[in-house]
């Protein structure tokens, strides 16, 4: 349904001259729906956000306690009846959440101060609206809020969001604010805050939450284009012990400023003979720092302007990959690709000054400083995707911003799930460090690579950390000591992997042969007599009673169970599968986990296991690598097989068409990787699996000129299978390519066939991981 | 009590070849005794403080319910039995009250994490202490804990506190911080907090709390002489909805750090073989500033050199007076001079960067900010006397830091009541506005005038701040809008009156006019029929019942009834005396008023009302100039006679030796000027009022290197009266001096006498205020 309004609007522009070919394809930037993921598990919002922006300005259309908060997780869910306003910040498919900072609520007649009920038309200041009308392009979204028939339309640049309220003829003209509205709300979350009205007419203020980084302080400041008629102050606060003396002004409307923990303000312009615009800009750093974001970009209110700014953006950063393919999976690919390039997002003020893990200022020197690290899915396929297509700056200022962190880390050590500046000790392990070494490994070097080595050594070896002490004690992480043992066993020896391979890389050998020793770790989780990866206790045993299915937060495995996170050993594949006891008892293995009978399971306990294929997981991260893991036993057509089963069940162009959270854009860097036909399997290697492409062409335009193609020659429906592989004319008989390959430029073609081809690289010298050394 | 230690100290200090006039007379230094105004009203705090000091480290005896905080405003009381701990923040004899940030608590063997009963020794970390061995001297103060038999001695520079604990042999040494801990607590005061610990050892955090001043947030850096062998740090808060994810460390000794609500902190140091030295130094501004801070007085740890700073610049600070005069009253005098000499302190870091009222960090360009401004009590004399015995860089850095207070204000205006660079709008009137004018008429000029006479205006046209608007609109402030609106109408016309006198000596003609008319609103106020200053109401009427003897907050009055009120007219006393009838009826009136029968009046439930002589209060401002009236009413000798009624009864160098609160110094400042013979009754004037001196002799070390010398002959018990008075060896036959004459160094010589000498300034032309022009 999005995708045909965003079809029709783009025939409607191209309709006067436009050539046949513009009928049958439209731009990378009209492919793009942004309501996809907005139902079901995504996550994702609809809103308006420039490329990695610091802003993302969103309808939110409910507020729920905090016990039903996940589905609301990005402030809008396409299936709700009502909008309760316009928020600045959001997260682009995460799980737990937190933001919606600064919510903006257009009105006429008289304000409304409390939400109201959904199923009571006028009893808040919330308003029906219908999807009729409703727009979301990038960097563009537009709705019409039934009740009070504003339009209202936003756009946002990278640190300022703008609000275009078109009013009804005659009506007076409002702005409600409402600093008490939160994602992930709780009472007393809202741990203190501000509003302050100049002469001028520009609003300031800030709050601080208690949510999911403690204390998280956000400025704001917010201009009109029109003169406000009247403005009034409200604390919605009542009873508390002790609220101070009185501040000047007798009345709501008398007040330049209030403080407090339930504040809201109305901003009132009478009848007006044109849109109302507001401006606003956010900091992490000051008020006054607000207000220079707040120029940042542009010194007026010209909405067109700053919309048409921001669409360029997107259209150069889409550019990085043409894609041919029908409309559904264009539209799904080059979505994904949009979701993939918001975040980590600038969090550095226009002056350079950020907030840190620290919760100090500080002032990036030759670098803008990126916030929003939801590494434990992230490092997986987003950021090896931004490492490929993004410039090599966006990848250096990322990886300083790591660098940075942890340099004012009070651990002494780099984020985990960092945002806002801020961290969260969100999920597991310590992947910073593959991120970096990723990078780095890929020829990103506009950093202090010492200090990352620094960083990433002191983040490996941080005893108090999701305990470390005992895993470099015992070799594994003791599940009677810490929850999750398993699962941090292997994620931390994998990460420790990367260092050796950075390290070897910088002639550091030392270090690296400490870390490919614990990099050997995984093997002291491994129960040869299961064939899973199980929790020990710090006597040695497993502990029992062990069930594979089972999930529960706090058990052995961290959102998932022993089917998914027995193949989390990225580093060394080819030891995993002879522990498992070799090709086939792996491939059978893999195919009991896609085709395991889970109508018997209930995991409605467990809010991230969504999209299940038998015990195979894609809504979660623990599966992502799991289907390209047949290439390894030499079963690449498996591989091919089970990519079409994933993708045709877990992705449609629709509100509900991610099986999952999109988790800041890995469930979309999956698409975008796996559409292309390879996949990062493992961080670090520098190589690439080779799947199966989705898409009959797509050109790679890689930051640094050169131009890397892949044709799908043949693809259809009725052939889903790999027949030949060729690069650069030249048959590839292997099954992985390097990144030196894809940088270089040249072409990748693949003749898809009905049958599977069970000769091609099936040999164990032709299967990726052969020539990356585990230990060299 | 304190006193004889004092003097003991004194003298054990000059034994060795000491003088005889050694013995007969203490230094000015050893004649201070901080603990006079701990008990009682005084509110006075005996810890260790520099002068205009940022930390005025303390120790906390008890903290009461909200509703009992009152008398724990300085945190210590003289008469309370145990000590909690040492914080490093206190108000110096405030009202209202704040402060008592970071505590530590000096312990040994198990630390208790709560403070426990007071008659339940060992119930918690509180610890009784006796009186005998605890000294207090300007920058020293010294304790031992009788309960861990900790000695425990502070002192303080200006911008760090240390503490020395010496602990009992062999047992180990502890400190517990309590960031809870607050003077005027009550439940969720403190909206969050932090605390960290680095691996060298060294302590930061922070807290905001929700206090006097909303949102104040105050950053600490703390580091010990000694290696922790261990700490722990606690959140003691239960059942909170949401407290975040877990941070790294299982227990609370693996912990380096910890956000929340009610945070403590226990350090171990194991047996030492020395004193453990704490040092502390705090910021408005952030941690990094606090860590600055500490070291900006001193790289180490030696406790004694620091004493010996601070007891320098304290002896160069009395030094402004060199008074003879017996035992008594020349420790209540120099005590006096100490307490006049702690506010407004220097808030300030050390790179010159402060927080202002709009809670941002500004950078002090050429000055160094002060805040902690009490100007509702302080624009009477204690600005006054620090404006004349203050180096005038001490008074410029006060007046730029009120505006640049305007400039960074959201309402525009200057500080009401300011500390810790916040505004807490507490009292009434700007009068901000008449210390400025004052210090600019008397030739303090090392600020932008314009821009003090603009901030001056702009305070004074800000309609929102306490009925301005109606006042310029009616002439008064109506009391059925605005409570206590006849204090406010008669104190906005008198610093009205200042704001024309500072543009008449600038040459704004028009500004000194319009001020010049609001100056005599007053007499709208004005009841011709009863003779009291009374509250009207909107439509002009006097609002009735009206009973001059009540006092209730939000009344007619401030803190007052009419009999206090009615007398503050400073600016315009030839015309109130007219308006009451003349000098006979005024004379008649001052009379009753001290001698008023008060036995059936009781003002219980009034905080601030202490100190009674009929209904003169000396214990709170409103009173302060009014016995120096009946030099206006040609009866100068019934002044002397009031001053000696005054002295005795509510000035005593005891703990309870204060009448009323200190009120950062208003109520010394008093007794200093009262003591040297004059009094500046109409800051703004260049006057000051001759009573009667109570030393015998005092020698003003004035700033710019001049000598002005008061003198007393035949001063005694028996000779109360002046008999004749002479400046420079001439004949003073008026009742006031003029500024210009005592700035010019010289000699004001008393005779006095057995008798009242009625004919001495009692002509109109020699009374204050004749040839200082109401309206030039």
């Amino acid at each position: 349904m999005r995708f045909e309004i965003g079809l029709s609007l783009a025939l409607c522009a191209m309709a006067p001259g436009g050539r046949v070919e513009a009928a049958e394809r439209t731009s990378a930037y009209d492919a793009v729906d942004p309501f996809i993921g907005t139902g079901g598990a995504g996550h994702t919002f609809p809103g308006a956000v420039a490329p990695f922006g610091m802003v993302q300005l969103s309808p939110d259309t409910d507020i729920r306690p905090f016990k039903q908060s996940y589905d609301w997780a990005a402030g809008y869910r396409h299936g709700d009846p009502t909008i309760l306003g316009f928020s600045h910040t959001h997260f682009s498919g995460a799980g737990h959440s937190d933001l919606g900072d600064v919510l903006l609520v257009p009105f006429t007649g008289e304000a409304r101060l409390d939400p109201g009920e959904v199923d009571q038309p006028g009893s808040g200041y919330r308003s029906r609206f219908s999807h009729d009308g409703e727009v979301s392009k990038p960097g563009y979204y537009a709705v019409t809020l039934s009740d009070s028939q504003v339009r209202a339309e936003l756009t946002a640049g990278v640190r300022t969001g703008m609000h275009r309220y078109a009013y009804p003829k005659g009506g007076s003209a409002g702005v409600l604010m409402d600093l008490r509205s939160s994602i992930y709300n709780y009472p007393g979350k809202v741990l203190w805050s501000r509003v302050r009205v100049a002469p001028d007419g520009t609003v300031t203020g800030f709050r601080q939450t208690r949510g999911w980084a403690p204390g998280r302080k956000l400025f704001f400041a917010l201009r009109f284009n029109r003169k406000m008629t009247a403005h009034a102050l409200y604390d919605r606060e009542e009873g508390i012990p002790y609220k101070g003396f009185r501040q000047p002004g007798r009345t709501p409307a008398d007040k330049a400023q209030l403080e407090g923990r339930a504040l809201e303000a109305v901003f009132e312009f009478g009848p007006l003979d044109g849109p109302l615009i507001a401006k606003v800009a956010i900091s992490a750093v000051s008020e006054d720092n607000a207000l220079l974001n707040l120029q940042s970009e542009q010194a007026g209110f010209d909405f067109d302007a700053l919309r048409a700014q921001t669409r360029r953006a997107w259209e150069q950063a889409l550019s990085a990959v043409d894609i041919t393919a029908p409309a559904p999976m264009r539209t799904s690919v080059y979505t994904a690709l949009y979701h993939s390039l918001i975040a980590p997002g600038v969090f550095a003020d226009a002056d350079g000054r950020y907030r840190g893990p620290d919760d100090q200022v500080h002032a990036a020197e030759g670098f803008t400083f990126h916030s929003t690290f939801s590494l434990w899915d992230t490092f997986r396929a987003e950021h090896p995707l931004l490492t490929l297509i993004q410039p090599p700056q966006r990848n250096n200022d990322i990886i300083r911003s790591l660098i940075a962190s942890r340099k004012h880390s009070p651990h002494g050590i780099l984020p985990v799930w960092q945002f806002h500046g801020l961290e969260t000790w969100t999920m597991i392990g310590y992947h910073s460090v593959p991120v970096i070494a990723d990078a780095y490994l890929k020829g990103i070097r506009g950093f202090d690579a010492q200090a990352a080595l620094d960083a990433m050594v002191q983040s490996a070896t941080y005893a108090p950390y999701g305990g470390l002490g005992d895993y470099m004690a015992l070799g594994y992480v003791p599940i009677d000591k810490e929850p999750e043992a398993a699962s941090k066993t292997v994620e931390y020896a994998y990460d420790d992997w990367t260092i050796a391979r950075m390290a070897r890389a910088m002639g550091k050998t030392d270090i690296a042969k400490t870390f490919e020793a614990r990099a050997a770790h995984w093997r002291n989780t491994f129960d040869a007599e299961t064939g899973f990866i199980r929790a020990r206790k710090a006597d040695g045993a497993f502990r029992t009673p062990f069930d594979p299915t089972a999930i529960n937060y706090g058990s052995d495995y961290t959102e998932g169970n022993a089917w998914q996170y027995s193949w989390f050993v990225p580093q060394d594949l080819g030891g995993l599968i002879a522990a498992m006891g070799g090709d086939e008892a792996v491939v059978k293995k893999l195919d009991a986990m896609f085709e395991y009978d889970n109508s018997k399971l209930d995991y409605s306990h467990a809010e991230d296991i969504a999209g299940l294929i038998g015990q195979y997981i894609h809504g979660n991260e623990p599966s992502h690598h799991v289907a390209y893991l047949y290439n390894y036993a030499g079963a690449p057509w498996r591989t091919q097989a089970r990519l079409k089963q994933i993708v045709d069940s877990q992705y449609k162009p629709t509100p509900d068409g991610l099986s999952g959270n999109d988790d800041l854009g890995q469930m979309s860097a999956w698409l975008v990787f796996t559409s292309l036909g390879f996949y990062p399997v493992t961080p670090g290697s520098n190589e690439y699996v080779i799947g199966r492409p989705f898409v009959e062409r797509a050109v790679l335009n890689l930051p640094r000129g050169k131009r890397f193609t892949v044709t799908a020659e043949g693809l259809s429906e009725a052939h889903p299978y790999v027949g030949k592989v060729s690069l650069n004319g030249k048959p590839l008989t292997r099954g992985f390519l390097r990144h030196e390959e894809i940088v270089a430029g040249g072409e990748l073609r693949f003749v898809m066939q009905a049958e599977p081809n069970t000769s091609w690289a099936v040999k164990p010298a032709e299967r990726p991981m052969t020539t990356t050394p585990y230990a060299p």
